[in-house]
């Protein structure tokens, strides 16, 4: 399956893909914008939390554009301990991005390596020279055959960022993305918005306001529900006596597989 | 004054905390982390639609910390056209961050410059060549001497980032920024949270959910709220019977001066 995803090969975006789609053709793109203006139909892109932002562009462009999500892909970030060397004592400098550091700073602490920073993950690995390991995904690892030396080497394992496949196969929907635009402010204007949801006992999982870019202090909300189909019905006709309403597409959550 | 804030020399960031400051003396720091983990007393960080992301790490740092917001800094970002050259027609390539790139395709287009990508606007203006423009912030072809060939030669006129001063000089108080974590989950938990701001008729401008990390699934709630000091005491009471709230900081906002 051809899929356009942010490059370059080896980054956690990659490892997300491959543990969603079967034989992946990954269509790798240098912005969030570029894979949505890409001419390959399916779509990979980050929605939450992911390493080096992306939310922000991607509700922006799901807003402005006309793909439809289909599935989200929830990956927890596991960095592994790569390197040319076979021994972790042989490792005196750690390279990575700057947020995949700001990770792992015990088990670097208790080594006292050095640290180098790097664009991406993904470049820590290709940069690799004597004495050196980088912190990046395993898949990073497979692609430039190195060795991994120790997986799982973050100080907690809390770090999930969420990806959304766009136009891609359809599949049994819990979940549905929607863009609230009022058109107007007053207080209490989201208040009364969100007793759609409460009205017809639907859980919002996600929220968040975003300037409309028309005029300063104008806002639209992004907002996922914890339905999808029939039952989302009265809700959505309920929230159009009160906004614009965009149905962003309904979906279910797949994990990966580690 | 001594601020801690996200390097290098010469980005919007620079340029938005120098147009704050008087007698900017900057710390520069690598990541938004380092800038909250900085000696420096006062931090100036990006909180909303800045190129290159940053959001979602600013809120969840400020509710880890004991910072407090003090201000809030508007900057309408526009690029310079900036060069060794002196004139347009010698350009023939021009350079910067894949972000601001995307944000000029008009000019670029019309001229027919081949784009070459940097890893931010600052370092496009270090390493121009012969030939080539950069698109960064006026600040940056003033540091490092170069020619401004055109100054706002971006798309649209829209691009707003929000940033706090942590720690600054108390000024007079707007806007409050809350921290709300209900620990517990149910439909129209949030709708009866926001009845607390709409019955003390106290407007939201800024909404976002984020995952706790303790638990995936659980979530607190980042708000701003057009209300501060004594308007703001019924509304916070209201909003400790559903959820622990934790207070950031009283602030108005300032615009940069362009």
């Amino acid at each position: 399956m051809k899929v356009a995803l942010l490059g370059p090969e080896g980054t956690y975006t990659h490892q997300a893909a491959a543990s969603y789609f079967e034989n992946l053709e990954p269509d790798y793109c240098s912005t969030i914008r570029d894979v949505f203006n890409s001419e390959t139909e399916v779509k990979f892109v980050p929605v939450e939390n992911s390493l080096g932002g992306g939310v922000s562009d991607t509700v922006e462009l799901l807003k402005e554009g006309e793909d439809t999500i289909t599935a989200e892909v929830q990956l927890s970030i596991q960095h592994a301990l790569i390197s040319n060397e076979e021994s972790v004592e042989d490792i005196e400098v750690v390279k990575s991005h700057p947020q995949a550091l700001s990770q792992c700073e015990e088990i670097i602490e208790e080594h006292g390596w050095e640290k180098e920073e790097t664009g991406s993950t993904a470049a820590a690995v290709e940069e690799l020279g004597e004495g050196e390991a980088a912190l990046a995904s395993k898949i990073a690892a497979e692609i430039n055959d190195k060795n991994i030396l120790q997986t799982s080497v973050q100080d907690t394992d809390s770090n999930v960022t969420r990806f959304f496949v766009l136009n891609g196969e359809p599949e049994p929907e819990e979940k549905t993305a929607l863009v609230l635009e009022p058109g107007e402010d007053r207080p209490g204007l989201l208040h009364a918005m969100l007793s759609c949801f409460s009205g017809h006992q639907v859980n919002l999982t996600h929220i968040q306001s975003r300037p409309t870019k028309r005029k300063l202090g104008e806002y639209y909300f992004y907002v996922e529900a914890d339905a999808a189909g029939e039952r989302l019905q009265d809700t959505i006709k309920c929230l159009e006596t009160y906004a614009d309403v965009q149905n962003l597409g309904s979906y279910s959550i797949t994990g990966d597989e580690e």
